[in-house]
């Protein structure tokens, strides 16, 4: 998508056989490119959230298991560095999930090509990604023009956290919707979550909808509900960081309430998400570990100082306890429908396992 | 309560005539006493929020006729300066309330004697939201109580904002129950709201807690739901700005969220409210008006910085739009009671009405 003009994606091996990445943690107040040159810096970009959002670290640990490949092809070595991988953001169902697939792939090739399949691996998966993007818009921009045309005004849609390209390779999750739904013409408008304790939704979202000169208006997260009580949401569409196969959502705190209130006032609430993030072992999504974070999320907040330089400050009292869990689970009955790269399916087993056989074909 | 083991209030008339406030405005990072020494002085300290919560702000615009009276005794000036008052914060109910008796009051004196009427009015007044707090304290607890008698154990109390001591003149409205829960021996722990856009939960109710030396943790406003699923939370107990005499709460704008969550989990949700805050004109909630703030509110933040200097910084992106609703409103049907001066209401005309006809004996 566009960055100050120009095209780009989250994640790339470049013309000098080197992967980029776009270092997330300076935006939205610098623009950064940083090099991962070891299973090292692919692991610490991932745990440091300088990407983030469970497709693209799913494929940007793909790249470090290539980047493991580079430093020493055993399958000890690989199998180590798979295990290092995944621990770096356990909720991230697809992380492990492309983890586990190409380590399998590794044992099964020859010592001498595992290189050049890793590679292929990874930059497949990044493909695939964008391709599953795609298609989610595809689908979800439908429910956004089915809107347009009964309203016949500009579509209000609420987001939360950033389920954007940012989070993907390309085209984002949630967004993918918005920008098919602009790119066919349809006037939009998005309320985008300020997303404490990390500000995805002000900090990315907000910066990638202005980068693709997208009407948005940052809230707090504890906006939404006023918002719809007052018929100022047609719809939101938030990501998922993993779906169980019965159909209950995992995706960044704060996204059970705004369900709840959009339940409470009759406004759709739709998930968007490639099916690589669904939990194909679990059935209930309150049986899901939510992954605590470090407190410093929120007693620091990085900003810009009076004169103009980022900088870190504390917004809590010295000395004071905080408890940063980093989920929630909206469960299954909140859902009104869930974007996947197979069509909209309801959230239940039936829906989904049907589009798994799909999956399987 | 408690600053540093000494006694404060947050608004008093000194030995030397003098009324002074804590200036809310530098916690928790620096405690700095204000005098209001004009009728602008006072209307300013509203309106910026160096004193802030309904109770307290109604106490400290009687002061602010009181100081009008010193200026010029007309009524024509004192009306003036009514209206200039009661325009500072639009959702608080029992400024206008306040304004609107003492100004009246006034009209009724001779001109030598208004000084002294106003003077006596605001310290009344003053006094008079001790006694409630103390009682909303006292009828609190017992629900606090309850709740330890069956579960033999800390309870864990969420509140949402700052409807601490520091909102009122002392004890506090949701923090009465408590306080006093506290001085029963009763093992508390509370789950505070980080409120965003202006931080009220983690600057001042934690800071009144930590002051008051009782146990809890900062949290952002997007985990209440999440804490309420695993049963992390065993009652909520938030503050009302305004409540209509039908049990409609309009409270700090994500109040709404955290009742909605509390629904949906069986967890208790209490209102604690002096009677000054019930809208006996309103019957439906959605149609206050919410205040709409200023979007720096959201744009900037202060917190201290690595030097460990108090700084005011940018956390979104330059030239992006922000919406600031003040308030929301949470329906009857989500609030379990109103803790108020003459016990535990239920949220309803006929139990409300009933408290209006004691009031009025």
């Amino acid at each position: 998508m566009l960055v100050k003009e120009s095209i780009y994606r989250t994640i790339w091996y470049d013309d000098n056989k080197r992967i980029k990445i776009i270092d997330q943690t300076y935006l939205p107040f610098k623009f950064r490119i940083r090099e991962l040159d070891s299973l090292e810096a692919a692991a610490e970009a991932i745990s440091y959230m300088r990407v983030r959002g469970a497709p693209l670290i799913g494929v940007t640990a793909a790249f470090g298991i290539y980047l493991a490949t580079i430093e020493n092809s055993s399958i000890e070595y690989i199998k180590k560095a798979g295990k290092k991988l995944i621990a770096t953001r356990p909720t991230a169902i697809n992380l492990k999930w492309a983890v586990d697939k190409v380590v399998n792939k590794l044992i099964h090739s020859d010592e001498k090509n595992r290189k050049s399949v890793a590679l292929v691996f990874a930059s497949n998966l990044a493909k695939k990604d964008i391709e599953v993007n795609r298609k989610i818009g595809k689908y979800g921009s439908k429910l956004i023009e089915e809107i347009y045309k009964s309203k016949k005004d500009t579509v209000n849609i609420l987001t939360h956290c950033n389920a954007g390209w940012l989070a993907t390779v390309d085209w984002g999750t949630a967004t993918a919707p918005i920008y098919t739904a602009r790119d066919k013409g349809i006037p939009l408008h998005v309320w985008v979550d300020e997303t404490r304790p990390r500000n995805q939704g002000s900090f990315l979202t907000s910066w990638e909808l202005k980068n693709e000169k997208i009407r948005h208006t940052i809230i707090v997260d504890n906006a939404g509900g006023h918002l719809m009580q007052n018929n100022l949401v047609d719809i939101v569409i938030t990501g998922s960081d993993r779906t169980t196969y019965t159909g209950d959502v995992c995706n960044k705190v704060g996204t059970y309430l705004k369900a709840l209130a959009a339940k409470d006032n009759n406004v759709p609430f739709y998930v968007a998400l490639p099916s690589s993030t669904i939990d194909w072992n679990t059935s209930k999504g309150t049986d899901i570990v939510i992954e605590e974070r470090n407190n410093d999320e929120i007693h620091y907040m990085t900003g810009k100082n009076v004169k103009n330089k980022i900088d870190k400050f504390r917004v809590t009292p010295l000395e004071t306890k905080a408890a940063n869990y980093a989920f929630d689970v909206t469960p299954r009955k909140f859902v009104s429908g869930l974007i996947t790269e197979f069509g909209v399916l309801k959230p239940n087993k039936s829906d989904i396992l049907k589009a798994k056989r799909t999956l399987n074909d």
